[in-house]
């Protein structure tokens, strides 16, 4: 296999979240559980030049959806292995397992590291269909977050960093958590606010993927130096499709220990429902 | 490959945890970044005679150790892909990437099916040294939970039903949750103790894996039917070792949406020290 950019496949699609997350299957489909795509990972979602973890986790999930002929992914957990520039690329998907309801892949980034190849980052993800599976009751046992509404938030513009994501989305922060940048930050490792597309593409399950790794880490709030807060792995869960507009966002640290902290979020629909939870594993900054 | 029960590893180790995770390599040892284990899925790690999922994740944790030659599960994904019986298994190893701090491993149990094989469960690990790495500042933006003390929670048994796993555990509830059997249900859906082994082996990084999922589930003390509560992913974060003696738990769901919900769970050493969090998606009980 080579991966080259002369074939790297181009999407006439409207919303640039969707030509971003474009893959083409380029298996002969006589593989069996296996699938192949190529992919272009694209300019202007990186944070510091490293491709986003949830824009890497979001084709993933596209490829895994079209591998497994699902809608939705409903969970996933992806472990990163290097870090992604831009620039074409693989992904390499198994099914492991295609039940009535729920299917299982395991995806790959694979990406050109000088003449060879490398993998970058490898998921396992349930897919399925959030409109019908798998039906049952619903209960609220804890509270949705305390967020203040869409209109009184600050955008967020990345600051003086180059941010090229912060390009592609509409960020906007809760004014008690926006001092994120250095000037006054709330010594809380909270970040709340609203997520949306700057082209306002429509936010669907695949755009939760990205949501879930999109806001300014969480310890941004603290006395922790401002600087690079590497994924090391990722975990998500899908309960709902958004109905389309922002979704409200909140992430919280609460625990570091020996350079390693957990950041938890949840993404919560304009109409009050619960959309997904997610939990970083990730090394603290450094000065 | 065939899995023959005549072929079982036996372990002659001094405590029932460390028997019930032998695993011996099988493989010749070039197969590159591929190792192959034989073990037995013990009797009497069960509830309801499907094997717990962390007993399972604890014995590919241990796998997955051998294979990468590190000293801890730092974190790890599972999806559970089948119920598992009591008997002979295999787990194959994957090493992804062997970095200078940190390994990435994956690990399939393999298990008999008819004459033929299935595959029961898949995890994505990251393996690494608990005392050493990252290294780097703790902080605590969070609680503690609030537990009550270890000699004022009451034995959890299992009630009446058929769950193996309690004989092999000292799991103590506290006694605002341990209405879970029924009688005086809390209404929260949160269970709180203690865990330690009913042979008093230390808790060490291992026991960790399986201490995640061996509560009762927190669900039981809302108005959901008592009943299986079948887990579909596990994700897990290690922060320490712990320092021996049994372990401080706290497991909380927050959302149940169309038949999902999330368990969040805490592990706390005795000397105050963060252990692990873990995060489980599951299918609602069903009456």
């Amino acid at each position: 296999m080579s991966i080259s950019g002369a074939a790297s496949p181009k999407s006439g699609a409207k919303f640039e979240f969707d030509r971003a997350t474009f893959v083409r299957r380029v298996d002969s489909g006589e593989m069996g559980n296996l699938a192949e795509y190529e992919c272009v990972v694209a300019d202007g979602w990186d944070i510091l030049g490293n491709a986003n973890g949830g824009y890497l986790l979001a084709i993933l999930g596209r490829a895994a959806r079209s591998a497994t002929g699902r809608n939705d992914v409903v969970s996933a957990s992806i472990h990163y292995l290097a870090p992604v520039s831009a620039g074409p690329a693989r992904v390499r998907v198994e099914i492991v397992r295609s039940g009535r309801r729920f299917a299982t892949a395991m995806a790959s980034l694979v990406v050109p590291s000088g003449e060879h190849q490398r993998e970058a980052a490898r998921a396992l993800l349930t897919l399925g269909d959030l409109d019908t599976d798998p039906g049952g009751p619903s209960r609220a046992f804890g509270e949705s977050p305390d967020v203040v509404a869409h209109s009184m938030c600050l955008v967020d513009d990345g600051g003086n960093w180059p941010v090229g994501i912060r390009s592609r989305l509409d960020c906007r922060i809760d004014p008690r958590d926006a001092g994120i940048r250095g000037e006054r930050r709330s010594g809380d490792a909270i970040v709340r606010g609203w997520l949306g597309f700057a082209d306002d593409r429509p936010m669907d399950s695949l755009a939760l993927l990205l949501a879930c790794d999109a806001f300014p880490p969480a310890v941004f709030n603290t006395d922790l130096p401002l600087g690079w807060v590497p994924t090391m792995d990722l975990s998500f869960q899908i309960r709902a499709r958004p109905t389309g507009g922002p979704i409200m966002c909140s992430f919280r640290t609460r625990h570091l220990a020996n350079g390693l902290l957990e950041e938890d979020g949840e993404l919560w629909d304009q109409s009050g429902a619960l959309l997904a939870l997610s939990r970083q594993l990730a090394l603290a900054p450094r000065a």
